[in-house]
């Protein structure tokens, strides 16, 4: 078993302590820190103030043997990470050419001009090593002082994630030879509340110890994150595969997805399989579906577009929803859902047309209460079909929740 | 001018630790306090370990006025919150018999039987003053010493959230008679870089100290955050309004919004406001441009809706660009970003028309590299016009950026 490694993530942002932005960056490096091994046993907060920076870190230099610290490391004279870690390692901060003409050539490649400014942020601690950042301009860097391991990020997640993942995370695997490997595995449920998965799982999560089991809720969906921890990866993968066994023998038929599937993506890679190619006719979802296949790699094959139909004049010139209809029955209507799907899918030569009209709120539509949509289905020869829903919540949520609910039908409809 | 209050929070969870879920609670809290003028310098957060615990309560027990610990307080032997803190602050744990009425009748107006844990949740540090919870069973609970409040809540955002509502901050500001009031306002820009921005601000950076000038940067934008505080809230807006001009002095033309302004919805307000609608055409970006549109409320009387043209075919037959103009020029050009723009809106009867088409990858189209995009722009009766750009990134971040670009050259074209 190797030693126990002991790590704490310390977030630098005046935004975090006036609470404008969550602290998801230390969510996000303590779920992979966890995955790697890796104990993950503080997090720390502090504003762009030396003194209780200096505070911060020199406690976090005495207990811990990695210490990820994201932010501050920005263009401004506000930004003094950089100092106070070099006061407290007592190590000069250097202009690392490499790091220079990685920001030069940013600049370049965006063509924008570069202030002086942005010299600094070629700045790191001497005796660092230079993490690149390939999806933004400041690079990261690491230095190992007095047996702690500091990594110095960018705030912005993106930058964040996309630093750790290209050679931070590597460099603490090999910095620290791990060897006790953690796997996880999500597996991931739709149609199926949490309580309800909970409920058919209780004997399973009362047990656990290793692999263990934990449900998450979001989105609408649920997923159950197994995870074990073992020498070998095979070893972990094998006690994962032998818990996921007994979960799916409860709750498969739930179970649309592994880890990085999403709803959206599944549905996706089912119509393209069945080789069905799919349209849009969206009223309160405003081009937030069709927006969602198009997202996909490869969407060409999948999907030919889409008509948002928000007004009701284009519903019945550019969708050819007969006006009697409207009149009869309403934009809001089943009969109208009917239509846009039928009428999408062969306008633009799809195999599938689906459609979303209903109220998005704040107000009334029709005489309809707000929240209420109708979801048209069509397939090339199949009788078309639209169902009603209740969606509470405010306008964003009605049309987000709109929208999975589509691809939850979807996916019944497909498999 | 009162003494400047200074608080930290304290956030108990593994399951925080481990990423299972943010630090909401502290964000939350830390708006609520800025507002109240406390001043919030730390945040922590640690697992439900004893020692561990123990020296960061230590430590905050030294240098905050006001600590609030979230967290630990549930029914079973993990949660240690309440034993580290009679340790650390030396005084004894007491069942509170109100608190247990309390969580008595709770059980009894849920009908749920109580176990013996559930008493657990009435014990408290000697001479605490309840902080009642109506939305849930256990009590918060509040206690000073050594000129340290120190606030106990449970980790459940919503009972949190409730606690401090009904009770939590009108304790803290009796404690504190607080006088003194902190303001805040953002100054949004587009089209100007952060470190651009930082220069033409530099001395006034330098010399800021109240109000401070904070300058944030995210999503394709930049932010200046002007804090200023003073005895009232006039005062404090007084001191906002006078920094606000000299900054508007150096960098306004390029300030597009205030505080929780978008780019977007300045956009649709200014379409609003000129009595103008508008349809996008969108092949690249899938609907996303028209979704952000028809996310305003009252979106109806700006949009008409809009269509997603993926596939060439929706680009010829539903929009009605020539063939010819796709052989000659292809579909990621200007020529047939013009057309879009001017076809969408005349099918669609509105008076502004945008496009959007170009290569999100992670292939090239037409022999065009990932990246080029043309978005076109036409204004009933004016002349159209359409403008190419290179974005970096992925698929996803490709057609991120050419929406925000599309909000973008509308601002400037509107203005």
């Amino acid at each position: 078993m190797a030693k126990q490694v002991k790590a704490e993530i310390l977030a630098v942002g005046t935004e975090l302590l006036l609470g404008q932005i969550a602290n998801t960056n230390a969510q996000w490096l303590s779920v992979r820190l966890a995955d790697m091994g890796v104990n993950v046993f503080f997090h720390g907060v502090v504003g762009d103030n030396e003194e209780r920076m200096r505070h911060q870190m020199e406690q976090a230099n005495g207990r811990s043997d990695i210490v990820i610290v994201t932010g501050g490391l920005g263009p401004t004279d506000d930004d003094v990470t950089r100092e106070v870690a070099s006061e407290v390692l007592g190590l000069s901060i250097e202009e690392e050419h490499e790091a220079l003409r990685d920001i030069e050539a940013y600049f370049e490649a965006n063509n924008r001009q570069m202030t002086p400014n942005n010299r600094r942020q070629a700045r790191m601690l001497k005796g660092s090593t230079i993490l690149s950042n390939h999806v933004g301009m400041a690079p990261g860097f690491a230095v190992t002082n007095e047996g702690t391991t500091w990594i110095f990020l960018p705030g912005v997640p993106r930058e964040m994630k996309a630093i750790m993942d290209d050679g931070g995370f590597e460099l603490i695997r090999s910095h620290f030879s791990l060897e006790d490997t953690i796997q996880s595995r999500m597996l991931r449920f739709i149609s199926i509340g949490e309580s309800h998965l909970a409920h058919d799982l209780q004997d399973l999560l009362d047990q656990q110890t290793n692999p263990t089991i934990a449900p998450l809720a979001a989105k609408g969906e649920v997923a159950l994150r197994i995870t074990a921890k073992a020498q070998t990866k095979e070893a972990a993968n094998k006690l994962i595969d032998h818990t996921e066994a007994s979960v799916l023998d409860r709750v498969g038929m739930y179970c649309y997805g592994k880890d990085d599937d999403t709803l959206e993506s599944t549905v996706f890679h089912m119509l393209k399989e069945q080789k069905e190619t799919i349209s849009a006719a969206e009223s309160l979802t405003g081009g937030r579906f069709i927006d969602q296949v198009v997202s996909q790699q490869g969407a060409s094959s999948v999907c030919n577009g889409g008509v948002v139909c928000y007004a009701t004049a284009v519903k019945e010139q550019v969708l050819e929803v007969p006006k009697l209809i409207i009149n009869e029955y309403g934009t809001v209507s089943e009969t109208c859902a009917v239509n846009l799907a039928v009428n999408i899918a062969n306008k633009l030569n799809s195999s599938i047309g689906i459609s979303f009209t209903g109220v998005a709120g704040p107000d009334p539509v029709e005489g309809q209460p707000v929240g209420t949509v109708y979801i048209g289905i069509y397939k090339d020869g199949e009788q078309p079909f639209a169902k009603k829903f209740h969606f509470h919540g405010d306008r964003e949520e009605i049309r987000q929740r709109s929208v999975k609910k589509g691809f939850e039908l979807l996916y019944h409809y497909l498999k």
